[in-house]
């Protein structure tokens, strides 16, 4: 059935030492976001350069940057197949609080074959399955596809340095296409090709009025309050239905196809515990859409924060001298982050009134990102979960940004396949971080089976 | 002309002694808010009393309260007159910034007839002005009405044992009317009889959303984002034309009267000195009502501070967990605190949508107080302004609360005269307060006068 057979074959041959060494990876503390870790994250980049090269890279390096550094290797490349740029990271989050661990956190413990370890899933785990499944192939025979690695080691910390390293390594990280196992499948058994990521667009409004806090008794009533008219202005911003008033605000907006909409209504999505998992009391978006679209193909605009006048104890009676807000919009693709500032900043230029004065703060933004449904790796993605679940793989999106996704988009020109094995509920960022180990290894015999098809399909 | 032609010639006779007398009383630091200052406030407290009894009182005390003394002081009570309560206060504000003042703070100064001293015009100087008006009376025959004295020492950090003290010595204090010495006039060469203040109202909003902060990635779109729904909330709260949009807001409202209308226009006000003193680029209020209408007679519902989510430097792209404002409304007599809570809340609760929870928490409330214009005490005042100054009095109002006030309308059933000779722009709570000496010695005159009035409506 699989066309991968001996790659496969040598992957179930090596799960005991497969297991130990990726324990071994996890017991190195990499918290890049701690300053104590420094020679950790160091010594976890070696680590992961030694055991590239043993895995038969002819490239295999650690190269340095004004923060962490990158691990880069190679396979042998061959002009005549199509190449591969697989991105992870090695560095982890920190693992507060310490007391909620069930099993210190760089003590790796299995049960039920479960694995528990801080970096287990994210993404340390996934980057050791891409590993091992190049591995398997180069033990066994030829790769069919050329393969370039790129792990950093800074991306709980918001990828510094990567950028940089991107614009400056463009002949080096040429490829065809990239594979990143950083993300969750939709579900326990339900194993997802993410093809669509949303994009960002940040301001921040400030809205003054008089020089400093006014005494309310003595100028209460006589001049504009800036926290109430911030009030309406952010209250201008959305219709009565839940849509951003903005003009134009949707008009690069895709309309739903009529497949995607009946892809994400088959997905096994549970409303009531995606509520229960926010707290809220209720649902809450754009009409016409249902909460997967809401998040997945609508783009919103959110306050992230706001601040006005006396927020301490008590009470201060002050007309405030200025009133401030956050607001983020996420994108989707083809909204363009400087038309939508431009626009939202024309909007609440009109807002606002001559009573107080409007700063605005542009922030930076980022497009969003979609790979077709169509698009050949896209396909083989497909076809190799199909081979190793017996399933076909939902098509999924993602309401957040991976910002190397939108970089490979526009410096390497490439797209970006997002195949993950992780689940949503194997608590990155949080105590007790773990990996199921069939997904692990499944996950490692799927990517050995996509490069398979990649390169049959180059060879087509 | 004047009808306390013994006890006007008296204070004209003893300018000397009582500008040293005076300059005394301010060199004490009796500052409240300070620990550091405690035995100073004492002190003062000490040298009031003392004063007091040589000026001819027959009871003279200082008694103590679990904060900072009250002196307490009456002439003899002759039960055929009308009684008269004194309220001041002998402590002052800190004086940082230090560096700003032109002389030390407490080296009382005088340049140009003005005398230069933390106190002077707030509230010391009114102070010592109430007390010889009644010693000239003492040492030159017999005073017209019964005085009794109440001066705290709490004043400027919010009275805070005064009630207290009011309500336990109510019959000590029972008396006609009150007359207060801490206001200013209406400007230079204008003096005034403030005849309303307003009162307060206040609570806090809280919504409430998600358990936590969430991701707006991942959750953006599908749950209501608490910081939109207040800008909504508050934003619904005023109209167009500036006007509470709260039903029942503005029932008990007084319509202004034509004669009000009148005074207040007829008054020397300057737009664009108040505009310019405020620094806000315009003037806004309640259409239909000019600036003074607006501070003195109108209410007014005021967002002193608001926040929500994400305050700190950077981008934090969340929905926030929460949404909080500070709101406390400006009421005008006849408006009853509670009623207007009430009617506040009960729109609050129906403009709340039900994908968020909200949470009301409301806080004290104070009337507005009114002395009507024609009462015995207000037209004995103008008629002693008008024997001073040769000039008739401005009926003025104000927008702020004077909590005293309020207390003795509701525990000891009186009104109160605001009659105070300060001008707007003497630097109370400020570096270089100043008092015109020109003001204080016409301003005991004027009290003086106001006694023989007072003494003499008693009589008819």
């Amino acid at each position: 059935m699989s066309h991968a057979t001996q790659a496969l074959s040598y992957l179930k041959d090596h799960h005991a030492q497969y297991l130990e060494e990726l324990q071994a990876f996890l017991r190195l503390p990499s918290i890049s976001a701690l300053s104590d870790y420094k020679s950790a994250v160091k010594d976890t980049a070696i680590w992961l350069k030694e055991r590239l090269h043993q895995a038969g890279m002819v490239v295999s390096r650690v190269d340095e940057t004004e923060g962490n550094p990158i691990v880069y290797a190679e396979t042998d490349q061959d002009p005549t197949k199509p190449t591969i740029l697989v991105y992870g990271h090695y560095d982890v989050q920190p693992v507060d609080p310490l007391d909620q661990w069930t099993h210190p956190p760089f003590t790796p413990t299995i049960t039920d074959n479960i694995l528990y370890a801080r970096g287990a899933s994210d993404d340390k785990g996934q980057v050791y399955m891409q590993l091992i499944a190049a591995e398997a192939w180069m033990k066994t025979g030829t790769l069919p596809v050329n393969l370039k690695f790129l792990f950093e080691g800074e991306e709980e910390i918001g990828s510094i340095h990567l950028d940089d390293y991107i614009r400056s390594h463009q002949d080096q990280l040429h490829a065809d296409v990239a594979v990143i196992s950083d993300t969750p499948m939709f579900a326990d058994g339900v194993p997802a090709v993410c093809y669509g990521l949303r994009g960002l667009a940040a301001l921040e409004v400030h809205i003054e009025g008089p020089r400093q806090d006014l005494h309310s008794g003595v100028f209460g009533g006589a001049v504009a309050n800036p926290a109430h008219v911030l009030a309406q202005i952010l209250a201008s911003l959305h219709d009565s239905e839940g849509r951003v008033t903005v003009p134009g605000f949707y008009d690069a907006v895709d309309t739903l196809s009529a497949t995607e909409r009946e892809n994400f209504g088959s997905l096994p999505f549970d409303a009531t515990e995606f509520l229960a998992s926010t707290g809220s009391p209720a649902l809450y978006g754009e009409s016409g859409y249902t909460t997967l679209e809401r998040i997945w193909t609508r783009p919103t605009l959110e306050v992230n924060g706001m601040w006005s006048g006396f927020i301490g104890e008590g009470r201060k009676t002050i007309i405030p001298q200025s009133a401030h807000a956050k607001i983020s919009c996420r994108l989707v693709p083809h909204q363009d982050p400087d038309d939508i500032l431009d626009r939202v900043e024309e909007y609440l230029r009109q807002q606002c009134p001559p009573t107080v004065r409007l700063r605005i703060e542009r922030g930076e933004g980022a497009p969003g990102s979609v790979t077709p449904l169509d698009h050949p790796a896209t396909q083989a993605a497909v076809q190799a979960i199909r081979d190793i679940y017996h399933k076909e793989a939902a098509y999924i999106r993602m309401g957040g940004s991976i910002p190397v996704v939108v970089t490979f988009d526009t410096v390497l020109h490439i797209p970006t396949v997002l195949l993950g094995f992780a689940l949503p509920n194997e608590n990155f960022h949080a105590p007790n971080e773990h990996f199921h180990l069939d997904n692990f290894y499944k996950g490692a015999e799927t990517v050995a089976t996509l490069w398979h098809y990649l390169g049959e399909r180059a060879e087509s």
